[in-house]
């Protein structure tokens, strides 16, 4: 018989009082690590690492479950505008039924923290069967998804305890960045000195996500409050806010078992804007530029209807404090670290909102840490 | 002045207590009028009547927002099941955002009901920017899209009072689908005598769609009672089931104001089951063969957690009967035609339940029937 010991998983805890909130503040270590084994030292991207010719790639398929998912999407978005790849992103229970087309230029990228995941699993297979070369981004060294992958990337988050993916989700986000910059230096479509600029300002992200961590602590505990009677909430966000504003949805829903559901902003007045009341508070990821003033505008509309309203955006940002009932304040940034900074609110929110309920955030109630089944 | 007569009103009506209950009932109608302006008499694809190259086509990507975005997921499954080209669909107000990449061998189709939708109309100007080809498919004859595209393919559904779409749907599906035959013909990638066995199938569909509303309709209003104290609702299904899941979700949120959302069935372990309880039903829409199996394997893992089930499957269907508290069954139908008659009972379901909470159907709050400003 083994037995737990209490004092030891006190120990493991460090301090926290629970696994999600501890692998939130072991972010930036996450990344670091994570970083020091993908980029060089002035974050030059290392295109003969991946083992794969890089260069022949005409096509990018993202595959993946949940949290992997809205990682994919970043990607997606990461690999579009670095490297000039038409990129698409499936849900991997989705992907292994259809009939997947592609060829041997097609880079399949399979994203699974645990390496176990069934349906990514059987979604190389599927693309197995058309010859697409797979690249498998997992946590797990040795796990089955690194024996059934031509190569891989890995993360080096740590164990991950809580069921809500955090600190691997930013990881997973770093390896596809990380992807994006050595396809686009084997693809020559950006200027050497600009990778290289790209790459410092990478290894430079541990940093910023703890200051995240610090400026966003006490506000979210605040935030909380306004889900005290909430019966459902919207997370909005346009471009690269939008898969944040998935996954902050997604969060919320696992721990806090509140409905909720992340949207394209601009999707809102073609059906979800009927939610919108006083008891479904609206979470906005403005992200920046013209995106942030078209959903600022678009989270207008839900101030006029009774909606209170949370908006995650830079510190200085007097639109959003004038706008919203509470600022989720994160570190002004521009450019391509913006997704890493606007997710630890978010996580956060939903830490605090499971917690005021009372409810188990490491073990959220019908959910198992890796989907080994369909 | 202009005064509203009531009586005047009364008799648009037909005897029906609403608009969108009649617009229901008139999609085997506006099913009939659509195709016989798409298809020959003997079930036809018309390539040249679309008035494009269509064997230059190397790739699909359809704009869409709201239940026409739900339209254009159906019409990426025909397009690539059908003409085996690579079609993929994005949400018109991201997609004008982005910096989408493309040739004159693109063929963006936009699809808009009111043909004045702001976001799909500036879709089409980003896609201009590649040199891509425009199509149009609109309920509305001398809309701006229809000046603004390449070609048209007009849906014939009639006047849509109702603000949650109806008719239309099943109207753009079935231009779709059309579109996807015609894309087929002209690339052979099916023999001529399965393409006319497909499109005289299609011209039987409004009679298997009067038929599917005859079916619904009791067991709708049943299954509304079991929303009476439901704080939310999941909506799932898998391939062509999922998109049909999607909009089932979007009606139940337009006008009932219940959070609900539509998930790939598959998806669910990774997070949404944490929402299941006895007052989270899950609507299932299981569709045909394999992926009904599978579907029926996470609906029964909802059955364990307490949901309450409704299912959308075939009369004959003892699996679907036995494990969910109440079907709502459809015409037993394989192949293209079901996302067409698995979208029946789901409107009336959401029909019902606003009903039930004494809600105005026709006008839900917040929404406006056609979305012109961002």
């Amino acid at each position: 018989v083994f037995e737990v010991d209490w004092d030891a998983e006190a120990v493991e805890l460090g301090g926290f009082e629970s696994y999600m909130l501890k692998e939130i503040h072991e972010q930036p270590a996450a990344l670091r690590a994570t970083l020091a084994g993908l980029l060089g030292p002035e974050g030059e991207a290392d295109t003969g690492a991946i083992g794969l010719p890089l260069r022949e790639v005409r096509r990018v398929v993202v595959v993946a479950c949940g949290t992997a998912y809205h990682a994919g999407l970043l990607g997606k978005a990461y690999i579009e505008r670095l490297a000039g790849l038409p990129a698409e992103v499936s849900v991997a229970s989705e992907y292994r039924y259809s009939e997947p087309v592609g060829d041997g230029d097609t880079l399949v990228v399979a994203i699974s923290q645990s390496g176990e995941t069934i349906d990514t699993l059987a979604a190389i297979q599927a693309a197995r069967r058309f010859g697409g070369r797979v690249l498998a981004i997992t946590n797990t060294r040795g796990s089955l998804i690194t024996r059934e992958a031509d190569a891989v990337l890995l993360t080096s988050a740590g164990p991950e305890i809580g069921v809500a993916a955090t600190k691997t989700f930013l990881a997973q986000i770093a390896a596809l960045q990380a992807l994006a910059l050595a396809l686009a230096a084997a693809r020559k479509t950006l200027p050497e000195g600009e990778l290289l600029r790209m790459g410092r300002g990478l290894r430079r992200l541990p940093e910023r996500v703890e200051e995240a961590i610090g400026l966003a602590a006490p506000a979210a505990r605040q935030a909380a409050a306004l889900f005290e009677s909430a019966r459902c909430a919207l997370f909005l966000g346009r471009g690269p806010a939008y898969p944040v504003a998935l996954e902050g949805a997604l969060k919320l829903k696992e721990i806090s078992y509140v409905p909720a559901e992340g949207y394209p902003a601009g999707e809102m007045k073609h059906g979800p804007i009927a939610l919108v009341d006083e008891r479904c508070p609206v979470v906005a990821v403005l992200g920046e530029g013209l995106l942030r003033e078209k959903t600022l505008s678009n989270v207008e509309e839900t101030v006029a209807r009774g909606a209170p309203v949370i908006a995650v955006a830079g510190t200085g940002d007097g639109d959003a404090r004038r706008l919203s009932g509470l600022l989720l304040p994160v570190p002004e940034e521009g450019g391509l670290l913006g997704p890493y900074l606007w997710t630890v609110p978010l996580q956060l929110l939903a830490y605090h909102v499971a917690r005021a309920r009372g409810l188990d955030v490491d073990k959220p109630r019908n959910l198992a840490k890796s989907v080994t089944v369909e």
